[in-house]
């Protein structure tokens, strides 16, 4: 009895406020089965914000410096955060730019989508640069800790090689969105 | 009464195979307290394997391309693994690159180590680059179901633009071990 690869069963192991846990029992491509913890995840927006026209020479980006338990201390991000149940995510993006810096943007421009860690779990997160800011008020949750850092790109990058940022959506964001900076 | 921010108490909700998940009361910066929760990993260690000299003009890296649950379908990334228990990175590393694809590699060079989602997970990965490869044979579990394909790190790069690569441990691989390979 041959069939497509996927799921045959699941079973929910833990149910969360963010994140839920299923074990569910699949069948691989080649007939194998077997069970596999699965991390269920809403998914996310993460913006790489342009305070410079992306064509002018040297452009800034918007970074954040918050505290991530998660890493026991503080790290660079871009702004970022997890779609609320229906939402598109472009406007999860802007929104989540506007709540963690204040800065709305004009333009969102799709970098790509992308798993954060396909072994365990389905989250993905879906990367914007964001162009045309302006400033406003900021509407941050209690423990949304953080400074805004703005910075050039092409340091941001550096910051990246040299392991002071050490953020996985941040670092593919940041480098990606190098394709839309100006090159000397 | 302050104090360092970090956890003051923890709970355990689900004790898995690969992943715990833990409730973790946690004391912010700015003295606020709340609960977190944590999906505990061991970690992981992922390799850019060159097939050719990194110095050589367009040289070949090896992908692999596998069937992944999460993402409901295949998937190139790069040969990774989780960490066995007191296993350092660079022995993992080595051990994955041979049991995925049969290569062993002569130097390993460190790239740099990673949070993947510092939202919900501890999960770090410490991403290297693999020198002097010479071909041996695989030694796959069941579910590891998988191709080799070796293909021009440039073409690899292309891919991660043009996000037909959406894992994110071989996005950041393939990006950074780029300053390794000859440029034109």
């Amino acid at each position: 009895m041959s069939s497509e690869p996927g799921r045959i069963s699941s079973k929910r192991v833990y149910g969360g406020k963010v994140i839920s846990v299923d074990i569910d029992t699949v069948q691989f491509p080649n007939g194998t089965i077997g069970d596999l913890e699965m991390v269920r995840h809403p998914g996310a927006s993460a913006v790489v914000p342009f305070l410079d026209l992306p064509s002018s020479p040297n452009p800034r980006v918007l970074l954040i410096r918050q505290y991530r338990y998660a890493a026991d201390g503080y790290v660079y991000e871009i702004p970022a955060g997890r779609l609320d149940a229906g939402e598109a995510p472009q406007d999860c993006a802007m929104r989540e730019l506007r709540e963690e810096t204040g800065y709305s943007a004009r333009d969102l421009i799709p970098i790509t989508t992308f798993y954060t860690t396909p072994g365990f779990t389905d989250e993905r997160i879906h990367l914007f640069a964001a162009t045309g800011l302006s400033a406003g008020e900021a509407e941050r949750e209690p423990d949304e800790i953080l400074d805004l850092v703005p910075i050039p790109l092409s340091k941001a990058i550096a910051m990246v090689h040299s392991g002071e940022i050490l953020d996985g959506k941040s670092m593919i964001g940041l480098l990606l969105a190098s394709q839309f900076a100006h090159r000397e």
